[in-house]
């Protein structure tokens, strides 16, 4: 990773020093996706030095692959006929990508430098929203008519294939009707004069055009291909997802439910070029919801003031209590989460899932018993109070109930939610810390207060 | 999904009522990998049954996609012949992905199976560490001369194609020495008595047999590879790996992070099939460690005893602060040990990642500061105490400087942890939470203690 720094610099100095052939020889001995990575950060003149002094097809492939603030700064600096070189070569889906990033007046002129066919299919595909299949599809793929022979087949990727995104699956169509898919693999074992229809595979798996992105590329991983076809309401082809869409889209929506699990609103930015204002508004408004709910274990605390006061050492469990029952909770939540995220738990699963939860949480709180109970004892010194051993079961006892239903709120939680279509990420860590810290306390005031004698007279 | 089940109900049907020829109708007619999927849960018998009624390619596709249970009930009960058939089919990495996870007489069976040539090759890259690119690699990938013609190599393509994982991406090398990639894209556009030498992309990203596979899937992932070459410590060319894998160590990867962020030892068994025992494993020994630790929080609150008993009314803000300062704290650790996997944040970034969490959890502080004043005093009723107003200031500072420390602390140990060679994400919530409560505690009683009147007196 320190090379790209390395890089950085050398381009930075080679700028002071004025070096500018060094500099050209450098950039273009170089990876497109690194010299993209090394540009981040340069000032607005530099950047448009270094970037002119970019081959061509280099100069595009960096480009898609800036952050969008480079981006923006380069469009600006363009003249018109510097940016029509760069949207000509502009991949249509990553074109649609970088105008969803861009001020209105930016989009404008990266439109108007588009050429007409571009444009139609940029218009077309901004109608999609950006998380369906349409919103990441390209209809850059190869089409074949299943009457052609392998040899003409050949013929129109040669011709056809520099512009398309994939080459190597090659879709089959009647009427843009989707009748199947021809691998390049099987054109080039094949004869020349076979027919198309008859090396087709026509068991093929597709998506809809207002299918999830993430949905998508669960498809795309599950199936192993090199790229989806989209269809739309009637069946026709309009579009493919590639692999490399769909390896982008599965790390940032993991991204995205962490974010959710921590009570953070999702944003695909990176972290060291967001704003602090902006990290602020994705925290806050969660750390003042979630402070507010907390009224609830203030109440109940408020409500068993008189036994605490009469038994003030119950006060110094409430963290672990409060702590054992979120985590238990916790693990039980984000694992039903994550299988639900990838497919391996569907709603329908609800009953196994609490059966199985019901097991462990026994199990495992059971196993806690024996361990809360000589950590109370002795770790914290109650073997020396009067009604030690009461105080000590009550919190044991506490730890097991607290931890049997914290799991299977946990559990329940997520499976809810996706119920009722909300997303399951947002019953993790906080909301369920919440319910259960009010759910423990209110299992350890109860047993206190009837089970220690100096609260129970 | 759904879709899954029905078919799954419907394969069980038509063995029940014996009608075979229907199955294997519906069967070879559907794709072999929503055939694993289906297959999965049958009963051992039925498995058998339903398996040799599959076409030999479908078979093998099936097999490799099924679970390791079924996988293992399989190759019990197969013929010699019938397992031969099966792992002469399979690609050399998912031979060693199986073998890496069947007990060691299956393993035997199936190393006896294979050819001599196929054996050598599975014993060679048991010899790399499971997580390493050697582990993950594939040797089946087609290798060209630099001398040789494009129809040349399309000959090769041609013949040992059927064999390879991608031929796509075509590797040339000299003396096995990696000396650059040719496309099949670019094969195809160029015309036939080009030499491989003038078409060859030379400035190939490689990886070394001993990165770690989250590195490669990342450079995949990065660059857009359809597949990545691995080379040896002598830069020879021993195998690459493809996106598919890719994909797949993202996404177990994600798992994987999130598991260890919520206490749990991560595991890449599916949930629904995992035994409720390792469930418990997974899970029973953190709830135990972090229990533990709790007796931190419980000696704070023991020592300040006497401030509890004589102000009775704090101990009903324990759960507020201490939830606060945890969700704050979690904050930011996750979002760093997400940048720091995704390779977005790096070690060296720690001056930036501090400063920048100073000035979020600042401003976060700050923003908390009246809102939990007007529900200490209002919601909670502390206005009518005498020292209401008092103890909604020291709550609410408390508050300001626990978001302020916490985020500090979330943010710098994911760091810390990364410095010293380990896992970034065993620093998020649980043991951040931890270490929280206990500095927030302090910072509660100390404040408590030193402006609430009847304490300090």
């Amino acid at each position: 990773m320190d090379e790209i720094i390395v890089f950085h610099e050398q381009i930075e100095a080679l700028i002071e020093e004025k070096r500018f052939k060094e500099l050209k020889e450098l950039l273009v001995r170089a990876n497109a996706i690194d010299v993209a990575e090394a540009l981040n950060g340069l000032s607005e003149k530099d950047l448009m030095l270094a970037f002119r002094l970019l081959d061509k097809d280099q100069a595009a492939e960096a480009f898609v692959e800036m952050e969008h603030d480079e981006q923006e700064m380069l469009i600006r600096g363009f003249t018109d006929k510097e940016l029509r070189a760069v949207v000509e070569e502009l991949e249509v889906d990553d074109a649609v990508d970088i105008i969803g990033e861009m001020p209105a007046n930016v989009v404008a002129r990266i439109i108007r430098s588009a050429d007409r066919q571009t444009r139609s299919l940029i218009n077309e595909l901004l109608l999609y929203p950006a998380d369906s299949a349409g919103g990441i599809m390209t209809p850059e793929y190869v089409s074949l008519n299943p009457d052609m022979t392998v040899d003409q087949a050949f013929e129109k990727i040669r011709k056809v294939g520099p512009d398309k995104e994939t080459i190597y699956t090659c879709y089959v169509t009647e009427n843009r009707r989707l009748e199947g898919v021809v691998s390049v693999r099987s054109l080039l074992i094949a004869s020349k004069d076979t027919k198309i229809r008859d090396i087709i595979e026509d068991n093929v798996i597709s998506v809809k055009t207002t299918d999830d992105k993430e949905f998508v590329a669960e498809q795309i991983r599950k199936y192993g291909y090199l790229a989806i076809p989209v269809v739309d309401a009637e069946e026709k082809l309009v579009g493919i997802v590639t692999f490399d869409d769909a390896i982008n889209v599965i790390s940032e929506e993991a991204t995205e439910d962490i974010q959710k699990m921590t009570a953070i609103t999702p944003d695909e930015h990176p972290y060291l070029r967001s704003s602090v204002f902006k990290i602020w508004k994705q925290r806050v408004p969660w750390l003042i919801l979630l402070m507010v709910l907390s009224t609830v274990t203030s109440r109940i605390i408020g409500f068993y003031e008189a036994a605490l006061s009469a038994c003030i050492v119950l006060s110094s469990f409430i963290p672990m209590v409060m702590d054992t029952g979120g985590n238990a909770g916790n693990q039980a939540s984000v694992t039903i989460i994550r299988g639900l995220s990838l497919g391996e738990i569907k709603v329908h699963d609800a009953f196994r899932i609490v059966w199985k939860e019901m097991r462990v949480s026994f199990i495992c709180g059971l196993s806690l018993i024996p361990v809360t109970f000589i950590k109370v004892m002795f770790f914290d010194g109650l073997y020396k109070d009067a009604d030690g051993i009461i105080i000590s079961a009550v919190v044991s006892v506490t730890i097991f109930l607290t931890v049997c239903i914290a799991k299977l709120i946990g559990a329940l939680l997520p499976i809810v939610a996706k119920t009722i279509k909300l997303d399951p990420a947002v019953m993790a860590s906080p909301i369920i810390t919440t319910m259960v810290d009010a759910i423990a306390l209110m299992v350890y005031f109860v047993l206190a207060s009837n089970f220690i004698p100096a609260l129970a007279g």
